[in-house]
Formats: structure tokens, sequence, C-alpha cells
């Protein structure tokens, strides 16, 4: 049996290592410093790791897929930064955005450059069988991510938001991007149309449980050095819980009113906002949501050829859908 | 004999419409209106008409290459937007531009979304016998232009840049692009290695030649509607004339000090400096030095086994040189 940890690292290392390529190809210098802060700035690399397992889970070798996982974490660290100055957010993982520590021009070019450091990751002309598939997924997921963001900010100005809008919206933003991290690795391994179609399944559940609980842990989680619990609900964005709230909330209606009138409450009301959503059962059904996606992505992975890959994906949903922050 | 205005406007009716379809295809509304009013604000399309003469010149079908030069001209106006929000310029081609129509994030997004778009548009798996190469070129120039965008905010802060500084910033600001014009053409019409040694020759001559032409008209020529003469004196850019300037300016110090020291002059000074520099001679040196270029594009071109499509492209650059705004 495979220690999944020792595994997880040796990955892990061989992702960093071409990252620090791909970080040590930059110049001038006035972009090398912000792409570098911000790759070193961490992140769990969960969309690399997914390539990888993906690729040695429908047969192929896991290093073969490095490298376009690699891509989409390149791809996923642009629009966290493009969309921090589009949020005017100042602080990510516990430290100034880009466009804080910098300016804003910084933070526009530098997530511009790392879309071409992305596509060259990708493969060329006859790189692999299914290159073609390839491109066309990664190209897709870029035009996707941005549409995803352009209705998130639509959103801020929309007091009509249904819960299927907000899937629709994290279905774009997030489950996108790890849809197709895993179908990244299961073109690179060759898999065949039936693996592809449950991996597909498997990413989307996976892609949405995550970013439920990422909504729900700003609010119930422990939260990470520097960042201010329920921030979500200061930017005003319309989350899950908002919109559930904003349906069933009756007589208790002045803050969620106001949030929606204001887009967003100040800090000092985060506390009494977060009781009204869990005086209606909201958490709750919050988190039975995202546990609902989850549930989802285990039935699909056990629907495949069960290996020591399809352990480590076990393993590693076992970790996101515990992890507290 | 072709009559290459009707051979251009069959072009570029081609051209538009492949523009309009990706206008098209875009969504949500808040992405595409902008997305539109840009491409709608003109440009004269000269990066694909380079792609589809170049294809025709070495023995290709146009028809085959636009699509690729509709690629660049996307990818273009993705720098305009983006290049328009790091120089805060209120302006281009006598309308607002998408952030002051809109606003930053609408025109940071909008960038972003078109080089999704741009990259869509490349050929994919074995589209072409070059595909490779051709997606090695697009990927790399999509890097350099960011990177010569970043000289170019550097060179701001700094006060010794010289003309190679300069060269190498317009370089892969613009020869860059329209050297991958050119190519792109050429390896869709399968070009000889030969042949595309002297393209490459001919374009880069070319953009060098069109970008000092560029600030050269910025203050000799004709402006535009809506246009200020003297933009790049206002917002303190290092032109060729900036730089040579000076570098000889003996007594005459007062106002080149300024600009340096203040990163640019106000509107009512442009005329004395524009009186300074043509006192100096620099005005006279600026256009010899760009038609020094034009004549080393011309040189190359006929170096080119010769056809119609040579002829076009003399046509072109005439077009080009002899323009007045």
């Amino acid at each position: 049996m495979i220690d999944f940890n020792t595994k997880s690292n040796e990955f892990l290392e061989l992702i960093e290592n071409k990252l620090l390529e791909t970080i040590n190809q930059t110049k001038p210098i006035s972009l090398k410093d912000p792409f570098e802060y911000l790759i070193r700035n961490g992140g769990k690399r969960i969309r690399p790791l997914l390539t990888m397992i993906t690729c040695g889970l429908v047969g192929g070798k896991p290093i073969n897929a490095m490298q376009y996982g690699v891509a989409i974490e390149i791809l996923h660290n642009f629009t966290l930064v493009h969309d921090d100055i589009m949020d005017s957010s100042p602080i990510r993982r516990g430290k100034p955005t880009v466009h804080k520590k910098w300016d804003i021009p910084t933070g526009i070019l530098v997530g511009d450059v790392m879309i071409g450091y992305a596509c060259r990751l990708m493969p060329k002309g006859n790189d692999l069988k299914n290159v073609e598939k390839m491109q066309s997924l990664f190209m897709n997921s870029l035009v996707i991510v941005c549409e995803g963001q352009a209705f998130d900010m639509e959103y801020n100005f929309r007091k009509d938001i249904t819960v299927d809008n907000y899937l629709d919206m994290i279905g774009a933003k997030t489950a996108n991007l790890i849809r197709t991290s895993v179908l990244m690795g299961a073109y690179t391994g060759n898999a065949n149309d039936n693996m592809i179609e449950i991996l597909d399944d498997l990413a989307y559940s996976m892609g949405i449980a995550f970013q439920i609980q990422d909504d729900y842990l700003d609010l119930q989680g422990e939260q990470d050095f520097g960042k201010v619990k329920g921030q979500d609900i200061v930017e005003g964005k319309k989350t899950y819980m908002i919109i559930r709230t904003n349906q069933v909330a009756d007589k208790n209606r002045e803050l969620i009113d106001r949030f929606y009138d204001e887009n967003g409450l100040p800090q000092e009301l985060v506390k009494e906002m977060v009781d009204t959503i869990d005086s209606l059962g909201i958490l709750k059904e919050a988190k039975e949501m995202y546990e609902k996606y989850y549930e989802r992505a285990y039935d699909a992975l056990d629907a495949l050829p069960q290996n020591e890959y399809t352990d480590m994906m076990r393993w590693l949903l076992d970790k996101m859908k515990n992890r507290n922050s």
C-alpha cells in the first residue's frame, strides 16, 4: 500500500520545480518579482495534483501530465491576481495582493503574461494522441473562467440571483478549472470515452462541492492568518447561503435586505448576519449541499476500475472534504 | 493586373465577418458589448491583411490564413484595452476607452477573454503541416508583447533609456505582432526556410518603421478626430525623438529636463517642445530613421520570388509609409 502523503509530496516537488522553471524564465524583473511572489504565496496545488493522479488512474504515467497540471495552476493564479483587482481585495492568503504590494498596472500585466506562460506549457503539434482535444479544452476553459467572472460581477448588481444562477457561476469559475485539471490528466493517459464521462462527472461534482464548502468555511471555518471571517459578506458575494437566506427569511429580514441594498455589510454586522443564517438552518443546509456533491464525486470514483490512483484520489477527496480552512 | 484596393476590400470583408462571428459568440452581454465596441471602433486591420497577403505571396491560398490573422487582430486589440488602463488613457481613436466608458474591471476582463478567443482561433491538432511552429510563435508573441509593455512601463521611471532600449521595446510591443502576422501567413502557405528568413526580416523592419512613424505622426501628422497632438509628450513616452533630444540638446535643455523630471509635459508646452525637437534636426532624423527601416522592408520584398502578392505587399507598404495619421 502506497503512503499517499509521500507520493503526494513527490508530485508536489515536481510541480514546484516546474513552476520555478517558469518563474526563472520571466523577464523583466518588474514582472518576475510579482509572479514569483504570487506563486510562492502558497496554494495547495490541488489542480496539478488532480491532473497527475488522474493520469495515473486511467493507466498513464503521472509525470507525463505534470506540465499540463502546472499550466492550469498558472492559469488559476492568473484568475486570482486579476479577480483581486476587480474585487478590490487587499489581502490574499494573509499577505497584500499583487496590485496592493505593487500597483494595478503590474497586477494586470503579470496576469496577462501568466496566460502566455500557461499556454506555452500546453501540448503542441503531435506531442500526444489527444493533443487537439487538450488544446480545445484548455482554451475553452480560459474563456469560460472569464465568463464566470463576468457573471460574478454582474450578480453584484442584481437582486434576483437564484441558486441555479449561483451554481452556473461557480461551475464556470471553479468547477471548470477543476474539470480541466482532471480531463487533462485523463487525455494524457489516453482514457477511453466511458472513463472520460465518469471523470467529467467526478470533477464537476468535486468543483461545486469545493466552492460551496469554501463559502461555508468563510463563515464557519478556522480563518487563515490575516483572513477576516465573513469576508464574502463584507464584499457582498451572493453565495448559496445568502441566496437561500434571502429566499426563506420572513420576519428577520433587516440584515439580508440591507445586504442586498448595500451590496454587503460592514464587518461589525457579520456575526449577526451569520447568526441569522444559522437560525434559519441554512448553515446546516449548505453543509449538506456540499457533502451531497462530494458524495457524487465518491460515487463516480467507485464506478471506475479500481487501482492505487483511485485510492489516492479518494485520499485527496477526503482531505478536501475534511479541511477546516 | 489586380486592383489591390478591390482585393484588399475582399480580404477585409472576410476579416470583418470572422471578427463578427467571434463577437456573436461572446457572453454574457457585459463582455459582448465592450468587445464589440472595441472591435467596431476601427483599426486598419493591417495585421490580418499581412497574414493573408503573405500566405498568397509564398504560394498558399490567402483565405486559409485568414483565421490566424484574425487571432492576431484580437490579440492586438487585447493589448490596446489593457494598455489603455495601464497608461490611464481616456481616449482611443476619438472615443472613450473601454475602461472609461465602462470601468476598469470590465476593461481587464474583456481583455482576458479576448486572449481566450484569439487562442481558440489557432490551428489545433493536425490542422496544418506547421501547426507546432505556429502555436509556439503565437504563444511566444503573447509573452513577448507583455514583456514589451513591462519595459515600456519601466522606462517611465528611468532617465537612462537609450535608442537601443527603445528599439528593443518597440520590437517587443509592435514589431513582434507584425512579425507574427507575417509568419503565420508564411507557415500556413508552407513557405521554405529561405523565404521565412527573408519575411522575418521584412516584418521586423516594417514593424519598427511603423512604430517610429507612429511616434513621428503624433507630433507632425494630421490628427484624427478627438486625438490630441503630442499625446506622447503629455504622457511622458520616451520615443526616439525624446531620447535623441535628451542626448543632443545643449543649451536648450529646460523643456527636455522638465519632461524627464516630471514624466511628461503639460499640453500647453507641447508646441514649444516640438519646436525644440525640430530645431535640433531630430524630426528630420526620425523621418529618415523610419524611412530607412521601410527601405529594408522593400529590399527584403525584392529578394523574394515576385508574384501578384509581392506587388500587393508593396502596395500595402506604400500605403503605410505614405499615411498622414
